[in-house]
């Protein structure tokens, strides 16, 4: 695109001045892309209006490199926040928006950065309300951090919590896991795979809601497994419910392109980070109808149930692979991936 | 204090993996310190009830140095945002907390913001509900970088826009200016003054909200000049309003010491970031008495009219010096001090 007319091709230290140069980043592209009547306030923060329990979730988005297959850190920091609200079973309404710049990044990739974040939330029905952009010098930053902090009204029907939990209930995953990160990795590594692997970051807001709107209360817990992978997310909640979990190896989908970069990479899949996935942990009644109706939906279309809560191994994940064996899955101690989301 | 019992000394890039050292971490530092019912859920978000409008702002800290004369980059992430939820005519009551570490950030300093964010936050009447932390590699960051969006509700009888601001109306300045950016600027370029230079980080939801339970909507605008200080924020205000702001010099309150700094430093005071001082543009016939109950109280005690709106040079600030000439006070372009706040 061309910049020309902007005056500026790179973020300098003035545009975080809280001056005119600020005003002008803010004017030409932040006010301009996400124009709406909370955010045209241009005052310090921004009003709003809930009638109901609201649901807030924040992240800073820090993943290196900030442009990679399946997309960049602009609609990562949109689907990253959108999903943890829609994990608290509400309908994500607002978003608030916040830069790290490092000076000298280039102001089409800027631009390129901010237009994903427009898409990505127009896409999940939120609005960017307020913000904020600051600018550090070089070598104090990496190009471009990102803070979102979530804001939803909490469907009237959602009852989340780990303590809905119970012995029988069902594990539910609705596609393929460790997209995002190998998709990361691979890219970082400058590994060339036959087949390009792409991340998952997508919203799941929309199909949560339908389920929740579906079968209630039924649903006990929905989580998104992000850094750390499925493995981290369903040790923390065998341990918060002093349950056992036992899953299915054969039943986790896992692409093959996806599952062999793992294994070139020396990576288990379990660990690798989602940006499109959830679990649903779910009454044993309903397990069946919740896979065939996120089947029906195309971000559940390779929905499975992958395992169950047990009253066996209190606290522990136990996986039982192909040839029957078993090994307890331990969570993840220290970083795998760094900079991942 | 003595960190061995942690079983680390500093951040790595494990505490940022979402395994089991980011639990650990969170676990005997953050939730340890804020212990509350929303965020012991531990969840991706937190839920909690609004009955009422409310108010919502997002800042990242990225203060350099991070420990400064009167205070930390943890305690001005409280109150930056707590007073640009107050600025908005809002009682804040719930923050988010997000920080970017670079790796090897001493756990005792890390410990020692922790502390003051929670102190700040205790005085200030909010609770921290929903966080994130990020670990990024050495030389990617510096330090640590604060983002906090803070949530209140508005009070019904507050009524803060421009719109409101008509000619006649007076500016109203809570007390010293310029000591914030003067203690951060004096201190990062290793000046030594005769007397110590405090930064003014301080929290004025009560006051502000005082004022407003007070005179209602005969508060037009509240607006604390931060980045880019008292110059930018009117500078603004006659631009948003197409009206004249006409100040007066001798009336800005103004310390001897930060005015010496300034003079050493050649910075203009005015262009200088203030932390714990507002401005209130207030319909003239309350402008003493507002001007009275500020001085009751200890955020206010230095308050005095600086000057007022006029129909005359429109979108122009216009200084009256104390020998009876007059000066365009221009908006600030670039970046006078980099990483104020």
């Amino acid at each position: 695109m061309d910049t020309t007319a902007l005056g500026f091709n790179t973020i300098n230290l003035g545009h975080g001045s809280g001056g005119v140069m600020t005003r002008d980043l803010l004017d030409k592209i932040i006010f301009k892309t996400f124009s709406n009547p909370y955010l045209n306030q241009k005052h310090d923060g921004s009003i709003v209006h809930f009638n109901n329990k609201i649901a807030i979730s924040t992240d800073s988005f820090v993943v290196s490199p900030i442009f990679f297959k399946g997309g960049n850190i602009g609609e990562l920091a949109v689907h990253g926040t959108v999903n943890d609200v829609a994990m608290c079973g509400a309908i994500p309404k607002y978003l608030s928006l916040a830069f790290i710049v490092e000076e000298g990044l280039k102001i089409e990739e800027f631009i390129t950065i901010v237009n994903a974040i427009k898409l990505a939330a127009d896409i999940s029905g939120v609005q960017i309300i307020t913000g904020d952009t600051k600018v550090v010098e070089r070598g104090k930053g990496d190009k471009i951090f990102i803070n979102t902090t979530g804001f939803g009204e909490v469907n009237p029907k959602a009852n989340i919590s780990t303590d809905n939990i119970k012995v029988g209930d069902k594990i539910i995953v609705n596609g393929f896991v460790a997209q995002h990160g190998m998709a990361i990795m691979s890219q970082r590594e400058g590994l060339e795979f036959e087949s390009t692997i792409e991340s998952d970051t997508t919203n799941l807001n929309f199909l949560v809601n339908d389920l929740i709107d579906e079968f209630g209360n039924k649903i006990h817990l929905l989580r998104d497994p992000t850094r750390g992978g499925l493995a981290s997310v369903l040790s923390e909640i065998s341990q918060d419910t002093n349950k056992g979990v036992t899953i299915y190896e054969t039943k986790i989908p896992l692409e093959k392109q996806v599952a062999a970069a793992c294994e070139i990479l020396g990576l288990d899949a379990l660990y690798v980070a989602n940006e499109g996935v959830f679990i649903a942990i779910v009454d044993a009644d309903i397990a069946n109808a919740v896979v065939e109706m996120m089947q029906k939906d195309e971000k559940g279309k390779n929905a499975v149930c992958i395992g169950e809560i047990t009253s066996g191994h209190p606290n522990k994940v136990v996986m039982h692979n192909e040839l029957g064996g078993k090994r307890i899955v331990s969570p993840l101690i220290g970083e795998q991936l760094p900079r991942i989301c």
